[in-house]
């Protein structure tokens, strides 16, 4: 009873929140994307990679969120983008209100895309909108291939899903066509890109989309 | 100050519940292990290869958490093995009652061993005891060396590491012994061991050390 009621509570002031965070994208014509995974898929490795490819393109910030460690910000600030750390000491998802004290400390008027790369976690961090204009999901090979059906909540409320480390394909059992399959069931309207960090292997398709996004 | 006693509120709840699975286990002589781990990191599939390996030496049951289906307890039960699946339909953890309910349906008499496979999620079960008799947190090669340092919490509750996907070892950035060093100043008394699921490379060690934990 009392944790319905809480949870409506926590929900609401995050909605506030989140509602804040969007007006200054608005105010600012900036876009955001919400970047959503388990630990270790690989969203901090994309981050960087589309920065640098996009270079001269779009200028993108990031707000990078972990329980502990700047490592991320780290990793991201070496390709020069700006990049702003939130520590939730704990928290398993990012809340809007974090999110509006990090962009603060971002140079918003230079700015088109800020990417939020999310705590690693493929359950907490879909319930909590942090006023984002999309949502992506990451989900790398070497995790299997039965995580949309058993994490739907977070594959249903994406928009785009990145299969990432395609690179280990032939050394992890993953079958790609089932993922996409259950993703599909899930969110008819989901776009997936298979791709690989590492390798670079199918970037390009996913660039196209994020300048299109941008520019949309 | 409404979320802190909230937290408490339930925590205290579940410590209750954790005691009563705790009674539980003391009764029917069995030891309890809580399996926590990033989605996708190996836990069944460890288990699965665990209970075949100790057929005859020791009965193993198993308590299978996710937020959905039951396609961990299908591939357990091919084992031969008792497996209750529990569906926590969104939660990103276990909660002891939600255990305690299904330890009723699994044959404990005849069992040495239970397995609690929790929620894949690095952070939350962390904060939730079960009433088990010990923790292992699964990590998998492929998820970088980077975890210890950034989920400090889950690493420094635990009593085993199990570093999954060594086969994986010359295809990922992994620094195994940055990842022993880092755990190990989390939580000295942390037992590691390097194994892969998938090809049997170290399990023997595994296995022998869950021999003398149970007997002990």
């Amino acid at each position: 009873m009392y944790t319905v009621n809480l949870k409506k509570k926590i929900l609401d002031a995050n909605e506030e929140a989140a509602f804040k965070n969007s007006r200054l994208f608005h105010q600012y014509k900036i876009k955001c994307l919400n970047v959503i995974s388990s630990p270790g898929s690989g969203k901090t490795t994309i981050l960087s990679r589309t920065i640098e490819a996009l270079k001269g393109k779009i200028k993108i910030g990031v707000v990078e969120g972990d329980l502990k460690t700047d490592l991320d910000t780290q990793k991201i600030k070496k390709t020069g983008a700006a990049a702003i750390q939130i520590e939730t000491n704990g928290a398993g998802h990012l809340s809007a209100e974090q999110v509006y004290e990090a962009l603060q400390n971002l140079p918003l008027a230079k700015l088109n895309l800020v990417f939020i790369e999310n705590v690693g976690n493929l359950v907490c961090p879909s319930d909590f909108v942090l006023g984002e204009h999309g949502r992506v999901v990451v989900l790398s090979t070497a995790e299997g291939d039965d995580k949309p059906a058993k994490y739907p909540s977070t594959f249903a409320k994406a928009d785009i899903l990145l299969i990432n480390k395609i690179d280990l394909l032939g050394n992890v059992d993953f079958d790609t066509s089932r993922v996409r399959a259950d993703a599909l069931k899930l969110n008819k309207n989901l776009k997936i890109f298979e791709i690989s960090a590492k390798t670079a292997a199918g970037l390009q398709n996913w660039y196209d989309y994020l300048l299109g996004f941008v520019a949309g």
